[in-house]
């Protein structure tokens, strides 16, 4: 790294020679480790002339730091970090130590940190990783995802990439999303009726503070998607439970004091399960009897290759009750942050004023190169490609679950991209995750599905959109031999 | 575009043929403008297929349509939409009739509107756009940052890019800015203290939103940044407003009832004031002294150029009571979104947890654009470059403005994009900016700052960030020229 001139301030405080106080700023940084081995100093004449000193003083000072091994000389090349000067200590610097501020009265742990998925960050390390919702780079139409971001970041669409475009989305990819995407679901939309969002969760998050209140009641399915509960409980809404069964959410369930329902018609997370058609006609005229409104999270609809999915809830709805959440981040990938509400117009426009004091907008360059991606034709290629592979790992998973005597507890009637299993009786899913941890397999218990101590800890998830399907028979395999392994140790 | 099979769905409640219902489907497609003139229809095998029909059913439903000229046979390639096909209507889609939610009640309008600078959306017409804070072409070093997203494109960063990481930040990038960026205002930071954010507004949200609350008060510069005041009125905090003078916020005026101080020590919004060392000292002072925190935005920190900048507030605060704001958009560009936060690690802890709620994480992409960016020097470069061709539209706008006899309101001591302008007596700064739209300038009423109806209507900014150092003095003479049309028709 060239070390900017802008790294260095004079203390008119200091006491001692300007030399002496140039030598000093650079052992600092370089004990504080942000001066670092090879990184490039500023030349003398430069740095000079920032400073306002004579160019001799930092001549002199750059000299002794050389004879002290901090600086190295490569002639014409200039001054550089000594690959031989000191290291900085491996502990880690302090915080001011005078600070009275008291931060657990401050910030009142408003946002504690939720129960998440016990997930490794080096998951790509384990050779079984039955892990949910990340990419595969074997999977993933990398070279045509470089193509259109490459076209994004051309001189045509300089303005799209890098203007401050307050409250407006990029036309092409709202255009994207109503005439490729959306019929797909069944779903017809005008562009104001269309919202883009930092990914699915950034749309669930924007949807509960604009229609919840403190003294409005929100329905979520249980057991649901964890950070739904957490958003809910930030909105200060009263929240209801409704059990699901095996087929989703029963409308009959839902209480008639209830303001907006959040429900995952497509397959319910985690358990998978598929709302049928005539179950979704009585929840919308449910929300027409008692006046209450949907949020439908459509997530994954993409990975459907079992069957045809069905239209979407919103694509039933003539009442103008639904908002709909799509998302990029499966046919995709989940670090583009990229999704999408579909609703009444009202609703939209009240989202947008939102979100543009929240984020602006989302970044243009991202917008962009996923319109290119799906006007050319891309996405679909994807989305069967993938569809493809799941089918096979699918179908090798069930082989395996089966003949190993696992169980299912649940799967999606249409495709989908994981199982929702039950361990055998008196085993915990948390513990045997753990073992199987130490033998290169990764699966997700089920507890922060459930809610603060509430989970039958018998749950857990395997997912195979991160295996290869050669590995999966085997990695089902140890799963059984630790559950056969755990109840030989508890009998 | 090819349109997907997924866009067909059978309705099993239509009364009439398979055939009648595709061709209906089609038809209704055409006339929704969903399906447009040369888009290819998917091949009738694989249509079939999909919906679980016969070939034959297909393929006399596209030979109707051709031959009612909806569709086109190009032979071997297939069928397209006609390019002489009906055109849909050019009224727009109705909404559900049948809607009884009453809107105004479910939302009460929670997120009205703000108040907005006036600024066109296509401003880039304009000959002489005075208008602040878009990236200019002519400067920005488009083909280093497109080297720099291209290798971040690269299978090496392929994780990095895909990945739902949570809670995390590139690794890459908050190394840059440890080293690199903060050292320049003097701030020596953690890893753990420094937060990746969706560009400063996302900044000043989160932080409104963890440090406030319903029994807590404010206090905000007048006048003020308009996001800032949104911000605070949404998280329904108290709100107290402190006037500036010449040197920024006079320390002496926050009430001892404050608990959060929103600041632009750098250079004020919008007058361009700055804050002297002594002042700040004085601030941290009172902040110890009367226990509340300080929020620092510290925008345009790059463009100093007619003076080195001092450091920032945050580089003096030693009782650990500054949170500080930076972002790309103005170095880089706005449509980026992104920007960070330094501030002791209980706050960012905090606001990490936030931040996971709110958007997960920052799109990965962009993340590791930057720091590359960064890290290969691109960013000095360019920062460097953008402050020579400011000091020089600078100099020459300074020069037109005395020479027409315009008035300078405001400007900051070390540099910055833009002057605070006051209109002559009697001339209201919007009726102006309206008057010299007409003529191709664009100058900045400067209403929104000062909230609601407390304008004094007079003042108006004048940026030339956006504006060539050619066009400079044409402009300035027009908006000369306009005031004293306007103080003629007054007369």
């Amino acid at each position: 790294m060239a070390i900017a001139v802008e790294q260095f301030f004079l203390d008119p405080a200091h006491r001692g020679t300007l030399q002496r106080q140039l030598q000093e700023i650079v052992t600092g940084a370089i004990l504080a480790g942000r001066f670092r081995p090879g990184d490039r100093m500023p030349s003398s004449r430069g740095l000079a002339r920032h400073l306002g000193i004579s160019r001799i003083t930092v001549t002199l000072a750059y000299t002794e730091l050389v004879a002290n091994d901090y600086l190295s000389s490569r002639g014409r090349s200039g001054y550089f970090v000594s690959e031989s000067a000191p290291r900085p200590p491996s502990f880690p610097t302090q915080t001011p130590s005078e600070s009275r501020v008291d931060w657990s009265r401050v910030l009142g742990q408003r946002f504690p940190p939720a129960t998440i998925l016990t997930r490794p960050e080096d998951w790509r390390r384990y050779r079984y990783p039955f892990i949910y919702g990340q990419a595969d780079a074997r999977l993933f139409d990398h070279q045509n995802w470089r193509k259109c971001a490459l076209q994004a970041l051309g001189a045509r669409d300089f303005a799209a990439m890098t203007e401050d475009s307050y409250g407006r989305d990029d036309p092409h990819l709202i255009e994207q999303i109503i005439r490729n995407i959306l019929p797909r679901r069944g779903i017809v939309a005008t562009p104001a009726e269309v919202l883009v969002t930092m990914g699915a969760q950034n749309a669930l998050w924007m949807l509960a503070q604009v229609l919840l209140t403190q003294r409005r009641t929100a329905a979520m399915e249980f057991p649901c998607y964890p950070a739904l509960r957490e958003i809910l409980r930030q909105a200060r809404c009263n929240t209801l439970e409704v059990a699901v069964d095996g087929h989703g959410l029963p409308p009959d369930d839902v209480p008639p004091t209830t303001d907006v329902v959040f429900v995952t018609p497509s397959h319910h997370c985690p358990t998978s399960a598929t709302m049928p058609v005539a179950r979704r006609r009585e929840l919308l005229a449910r929300a027409e009897q008692d006046d209450f409104l949907i949020v439908e999270d459509d997530y994954e609809f993409e990975l459907a290759f079992t069957a045809s999915p069905s239209p979407a809830l919103k694509s039933l709805d003539r009442g103008g009750r639904v908002a709909y959440i799509g998302s990029f981040a499966k046919s995709l990938f989940p670090g583009l942050r990229l999704g999408y509400i579909v609703a009444p117009e009202p609703l939209i426009r009240e989202l947008r004023t939102l979100r543009s004091l929240l984020v602006r907008h989302v970044p243009g360059h991202m917008q962009r190169a996923t319109a290119y991606f799906l006007a050319q034709g891309h996405y679909d290629a994807q989305v069967h490609k993938m569809a493809r592979a799941y089918r096979e790992r699918r179908a090798v998973a069930e082989v395996s679950i089966q003949s190993n005597g696992l169980s299912i507890a649940g799967a999606s009637s249409f495709g989908g991209s994981s199982f929702w299993m039950e361990a055998p009786p008196g085993i915990q899913s948390a513990a045997l995750a753990e073992r199987l941890r130490q033998r290169q397999v990764l699966i997700e218990p089920a507890a922060a599905f459930f809610g603060d101590g509430r989970d039958p800890g018998t749950h857990y998830r395997l997912a195979y959109s991160s295996i290869s399907v050669a590995d999966i028979p085997e990695g089902i395999r140890r799963v059984a031999e630790e559950c056969a392994a755990m109840a030989r140790g508890a009998a």
